[in-house]
C-alpha cells in the first residue's frame, strides 16, 4: 500500500455565493463538504487510479468525525488516522458565480499535544513497515515540532521505502535536508526555499540541499523534473482551463502511481501532468474526470530539458 | 417560563482575518462559535436577565449538536429543540481586523420534512401552554409553510399567551394577519410590509394589518412603539458605537422581559433600549455588558411621541 500523511487534515467545505462582496451579507446558495488537506486529496486520487491506501495524519471533534465518515465511503482507502483531543480545521471556498473566482479562508487547526505527537510517530513507524512509498503533505498543525518532516523522512529512509515531501516554508527547508526522494514544490515554494525565480536554477539548489529528485510544477507549464538520471519538462498538449485546486495533490498521486509501478522517469512525469490536468476540470480538489486523463496520458509531452533551454 | 422559537437555528461561526480580500487565501486568526438563530439570541439575553427560558425550534445533524451542546452550557435555558434529519445551518461571521467591517455568509438550512414540522406543532402546543410570554424568531428554513408563524400566532392567542413576532417578509406580513401582541420589525422590515419609509406612518400601517402592538427598532435612533394606549419613543442617553450584530435580539428580550415583569410600557422600552444599546459593546450577539445594561436602565430617555413630530 501507499501511505499518505496529512498532519493538518481539514472539513473542506465549497460554499457559492451570486456575488462576493466585501462588508456584506450573502446567501449560500450551494454547500459542499469533502475531506481535505492534501495528503488526503492525493490518498483519494491514488484511490481511484485503483492503488491500495492508508491514510494517516490527525483527526479531531465533530468536523474530524465529518471527515473520517466520508472517507470509510471512499473505495480503496484505509483510515489510519490519530485521533485527537482538538477540533480538525474547516476550511471555506466561497465561490463567486459571477466571475468564478475563489476566496479561501483557512481555520488554523487544532493545537497538538506532545502525547498526541508521539502516539502518531509509533502508529507511523508500524504503517511505513508494510507502504511501498510514503506521501508527506501539506502545513504542520500548531504543537507539531517544525523539524516534523525531517523526522518522518529519516524513518521512512531508514526503513528503505520511497518518500515523497510535499510542504512549503521551514518545515520543506529542513525536509529537503533529510534527503527525501522526491519533493514537488511549486513556484513559489521553490523560489522561497532557494532565493531564486529561476526554475532550472532553483531546481538544482533545491537538489543540492539534499532532495533527490526535484519535480517543481509551474502551473500551466507543466513539471520540471532534475534528478541524478537526466532533466525533464512534462506538459499538457494543450493548456486546460478549470479550478487549479488540488492540481498539485494530483501531480504527487502520479508521481507515486508511477513510482510503485516502476515505471520510467517520464512515464511518470506524464501520469502527473496528465491527472492533474484532468484534476482542473473537476469541480472539487481530490477528483479528476477519468476521460480527460485516459486522453491526456498518451498526448502529455515529456522533453529531455537542455539547460539552455 | 418565556418560550422562545427558532425554526432556523444555527450555528454561528465568527472568523477574524487581518483584511479580507475577494479572490485571496486567508489564514483566520480566531475561530469562536455560538448557538445562533435570532430565537436563540433572545433566549440567551432572556436567561442572562434572570428568567427561566425554554427554547424550541430544529436542531439536526453535528452543527445541531454542537448548538445543543453549547445551550447545556447556558444557564437559565431548556433546551426543546425537535431533532431533524438534516444538518442546522451555519452562519460564518468574517471580521477584517483591518476596517472592523463584517461580511455574513448564510447557508440556507436544511429542509423541514412534513413529518418534522407536524412534530414540532405538537410540542410547540404543549410547550405554549406553561409559557408565560412566546417569541417567534426569525426567517424559516426551507420546507415550512410560509404561513407558519400566523399558525403559532393562532395558537398562542387561542391558549391566552402573549405573543410577539419578529421575522420578516411574507411570513412577517401573515404572521401579523394573525394579531400577535406584538411585532419588532426594524426600518427596512417594516418598509417591506407596509411600503412606507416614514417609521411613524408605517407604524400605524403595520397596526391597522393586525399587531396590537408595533415597536419598530430604528437603530441608533432607539425604538418607536405604538399601541392603543399611546405612543413612545425611547432612545439611549448618548450613541453607542460597537458591533450591531444582536442588538434587535436583545430589543425583543428587553421587551418580554418587561412583559412578564408587568411593567408599564414605558419601562418596557426602556429595559428594551438599555439592553439592546449594551449588546453593541459586547463580542457577539445572544451577550451583553451587564455593567453598560444597568448604568442605561435609568438613562433612557423615553418620551411619549407626538404624531406631529
Amino acid at each position: 500500500m501507499i501511505l499518505t500523511v496529512t498532519l493538518n487534515t481539514a472539513l473542506d467545505i465549497t460554499y457559492r455565493v451570486r456575488t462576493l462582496r466585501p462588508h456584506a451579507s450573502h446567501r449560500v446558495t450551494e454547500v459542499t463538504e469533502r475531506p481535505g488537506g492534501k495528503g488526503l486529496n492525493v490518498a483519494r486520487v491514488l484511490a481511484a487510479l485503483g492503488h491500495r491506501v492508508t491514510a494517516t495524519g490527525f483527526a479531531g471533534g465533530r468536523t474530524g468525525r465529518s471527515v473520517r465518515d466520508q472517507l470509510a465511503d471512499t473505495s480503496g482507502v484505509v483510515d489510519a488516522l490519530v485521533p485527537v483531543a482538538g477540533a480538525t480545521r474547516r476550511t471555506i471556498a466561497v465561490v463567486d458565480q459571477t466571475t468564478g473566482d475563489t476566496t479561501q479562508l483557512n481555520e488554523p487547526g487544532p493545537v497538538i499535544a506532545p502525547a498526541e505527537w508521539s502516539a502518531f510517530l509509533e502508529s507511523y513507524g508500524e504503517l511505513v513497515s508494510s507502504a511501498a512509498a510514503v506521501a508527506l503533505c501539506g502545513s504542520l498543525p500548531p504543537g507539531v515540532p517544525v523539524g516534523a518532516y525531517a523526522q518522518l523522512v529519516r524513518t521512512a529512509r531508514a526503513a528503505g521505502v520511497p518518500v515523497l515531501l510535499d510542504t512549503s516554508g521551514e518545515p520543506l527547508r529542513r525536509g529537503v535536508a533529510a534527503r527525501p526522494d522526491v519533493v514537488k514544490p511549486n513556484a513559489d515554494e521553490l523560489a522561497e526555499l532557494t532565493g531564486s525565480h529561476e526554475p532550472l536554477q532553483a531546481t538544482r539548489d533545491a537538489r543540492r540541499r539534499g532532495a533527490h529528485t526535484v519535480v517543481a510544477s509551474l502551473g500551466a507549464e507543466g513539471l520540471l523534473a532534475v534528478n541524478a538520471e537526466g532533466r525533464w519538462r512534462a506538459v499538457p498538449p494543450s493548456r486546460v482551463l478549470g479550478n487549479p485546486t488540488g492540481a498539485g495533490d494530483s501531480a504527487v498521486a502520479g508521481l507515486l502511481s508511477g513510482l510503485v509501478d516502476l515505471l520510467p522517469w517520464p512515464a511518470r512525469l506524464a501520469r502527473a501532468v496528465a491527472v492533474s490536468a484532468a484534476t482542473v476540470l473537476a469541480p472539487v480538489a481530490g477528483e479528476f474526470d477519468r476521460r480527460t486523463y485516459e486522453e491526456l496520458l498518451e498526448r502529455v509531452i515529456v522533453t529531455p530539458h537542455n539547460a539552455a533551454a
